[in-house]
């Protein structure tokens, strides 16, 4: 199944130069969105993992029926101020200014086995800042999985040695 | 099972006299997530939606999984600018000012049964604004369902006869 027929490329969103790539065609189609998800769980299966974190929001799409596939805890990673209860934050660079995501101080146990998840993946900085999330809480990355990777913004090379699977490259 | 032993009472978020039911307990428990989207699943099955229409950002959490057990489409209803293509946009009344939801214009294709999913139900104004965007595409909104409906906040009234199906109620 070729899933880039599925992703509609939207020309100076959200700003002029950049090509956008529009993720909602595959959501709108249940084989596609299939698809993608058969990718993600044929990738993170074999980590065993606890706990799959996702970053809000789009990656709560993939991340919730992904978790439920393997049995595992969905944890969400949420902007300033969403959370209801204690929460610890790490803040990370966008282009211009910071930004900084939350999770719930009981939202991962020492030990577990936690999969990041999003949507795309640009610069890495929104994945890095949840992976220190995850390891202040005591848990192990395993992986890190996307729908799209932008490889020619390097985020991967932003990692530091973290895994990284992607079920698009452009 | 009860489902309301995985439901976190915080008292004083958002604000002095709320209690906010923290739902991250029970996507925490694979047990608890399943059988919430069980009642989910058997409410909207026999409607036979096209489209499950998932309100930003918690709505994605039960909206993704619901609409890839039904064989349905997954439209996402988001704040403002956050879809890069052509849109369509409602307003809503805050208790102080005035928010917004957006849809693509080729989100829902005229004669199609949707379902609007959201985690919770307070006033009712973010499921009556989704509910009128996907009728200017031409949808029919065959149901609305949540996770938590809040009564005594009367959301129920507010939906102008729309049906409603609520997993738990406070």
């Amino acid at each position: 199944m070729d899933l880039k027929a599925y992703i509609r490329d939207v020309p100076g969103f959200p700003i002029e130069g950049v090509i956008f790539r529009d993720i909602t065609p595959l959501l709108r189609s249940p084989a596609a969105f299939t698809h993608a998800l058969d990718a993600l769980e044929a990738y993170c299966r074999p980590k065993q993992p606890d706990v799959i974190v996702a970053i809000e929001a789009r990656g709560y799409i993939l991340a919730a029926p992904l978790a439920l596939r393997l049995g595992a805890a969905f944890v969400p990673a949420r902007k300033p101020g969403k959370l209801p209860w204690k929460t610890i934050r790490e803040e990370y660079q966008l282009e211009y200014g910071v930004a900084a995501l939350e999770m719930h101080e009981d939202a991962i146990a020492p030990g577990q086995r936690v999969v990041i998840v999003d949507d795309v993946i640009a610069t890495g900085g929104t994945l890095n800042a949840t992976r220190r999330l995850v390891e202040r809480l005591g848990g192990t990355v395993v992986g890190m999985a996307c729908l799209v990777e932008l490889t020619f913004l390097n985020g991967r090379s932003a990692l530091e040695g973290a895994e990284l699977f992607s079920v698009l490259t452009y």
